[in-house]
């Protein structure tokens, strides 16, 4: 059982790139084509063959060109059971294809609850007389608000079954700066101690290559935290949303590599999989275009990295 | 569309008393009379039946005692797709035996990711040509890291489908104190800004009761917060986990309320579908200690509020 970070970190170098593209489909925005093999389905068997499908078209373009993928939970939630489904198939689809998956749940309880959570995205259950994993994710995000007892579960399912998380430290959106940018009485901002906290809990499992499977959310739209939390944190992997559709530049996400130019992975997902695509396209144009794409995001960091 | 605070409070006087009563099946404590009917089944009916079975008795047994019941999201994840089938199954049967059901999700995140989330368990989705809901609850916790713009979405959904939320304050755990106490550099605590939020953000949702459908979570392990809390937000109904099992008492749970012993219901799970209660009972005297075991935690909750 290999250390998550050191299994990212290979991918990274394999792939030559540290881009983690989004699957996040909305039906409404998803190409018709998809739905052209609807006839005699329920609604509910719809619904999950088009978002699996859909997922499995960009999965298929992208599987040589990145390390990894990012599924955005609350896109499949929204869906009910048959989103769930189209969840669960699309992380094993992903996996067999060679990528790293990364489920953005931003999960958060306390005791039993919260090992509840671990075991269902990135460990397994017991069920009756085996453990099956529920969804068997290669690592999730996870919100430190509760506090480093509620971490404590995700943290012991990361050491066990050799999958990671991103703890939220610094967000992209402005209103994360509500809560996280507080000055305390100490003089300190809550996501430096949160960042402290993180580094700490990384400290058992870090691999071969110099990183841990705790890592961090650090958003692209702060450079300038960034950098200050790159150095409270030299060892996390920080997963960086807030590239592209959000604001974000190439160079923005610069300060969450450490100098050796790794350490970091930079997620999009709208521009990449909705970026320039009318819905009336064939799979092959849409596959093309999603290619484009992310080909067009290498580039940009890859080049803003040298 | 009646407003969710009104529907609570209304449910709470009609029940004479604010417990609600904690779904959280765990597969390896419930009684073996639930397994009985497995035969000729896959495991994942097996495990969707047995924990809806098990819910659905325990929802036919309180049903006419407590106004409201809580369905600890983690719990039927944990299983993957058939549990949250069991989930939504449990959710609607307790919807039809006249009980208001909240999902303690504690989700976050932001734009159109929150909105995704708010609509999946409080709201609906749009599906082709109609809106569904994939859950269909009255109202679900919610997490406040993200910041107020990242409650938004949830605040605007409860207006729209007279559904609620109860947002983290001041959590039951030890760790929750790691950030939620800070104090910052003005000298107020991180809970009590993120009580001023909720206040704010509850303004527009006030029923008749007087009450908001934007809730708070206020653990009864801390009764003197809870108490500061209550005049902050005089107008959020409270839900109140850490009776019971996690050591706070009936007398604890008091400052939650308002001089009027109003706004706030008390949380109980562990104490009353697993207390005093061994593997091999019948349907029957599982149903009958369930009863026994709200009963016993009405009279004590009831009893100190008088």
């Amino acid at each position: 059982m290999t250390n998550f970070a050191d299994r990212l970190i290979e991918a990274i170098t394999e792939k030559g790139n540290p881009c983690i593209i989004g699957l996040d489909p909305r039906l409404e925005l998803v190409p018709k084509i998809f739905f052209a093999d609807s006839e005699d389905k329920t609604q509910n068997e719809i619904v999950e063959d088009v978002l699996f499908d859909f997922n499995s078209c960009i999965i298929d373009e992208i599987k040589g060109l990145v390390p990894a993928v990012k599924l955005q939970s609350a896109f499949y939630e929204q869906y009910g059971v048959p989103g769930i489904w189209a969840m669960k198939r699309s992380i094993r689809y992903a996996k067999q294809a060679g990528l790293i998956v990364v489920v953005d749940a931003k999960r958060n309880d306390i005791g039993s609850t919260a090992e509840a959570y671990a075991n269902a995205y990135i460990g397994k259950t017991k069920i009756f007389e085996g453990d099956e994993a529920a969804f068997g994710a290669d690592a999730m995000t996870v919100s430190p608000f509760l506090g480093a007892d509620s971490l404590a579960p995700f943290v012991e399912a990361a050491k066990k079954y050799g999958t990671g998380i991103f703890v939220l430290v610094k967000n992209s959106n402005p209103g994360s700066g509500d809560f996280q940018d507080l000055t305390t009485a100490d003089g300190e901002k809550v996501y430096t101690k949160i960042a402290r906290m993180v580094d700490t809990l990384g400290q058992d499992l870090v691999g071969e290559s110099g990183y841990s499977s705790i890592g961090a959310v650090v958003g692209a739209t702060y450079p300038e935290e960034a950098a200050a939390l790159r150095k409270i944190m030299p060892q996390a992997l920080f997963l960086v949303p807030g590239y592209g559709a959000q604001g974000g530049t190439a160079h923005d996400t610069l300060p969450a590599f450490n100098e050796d130019k790794r350490g970091a992975i930079v997620h999009s997902a709208r521009n990449i999989i909705f970026g320039q695509i009318n819905q009336n396209v064939s799979r092959e144009e849409y596959g093309h275009s999603v290619r484009e794409n992310t080909e067009k995001m290498i580039a940009d960091i890859t080049g803003a990295l040298k």
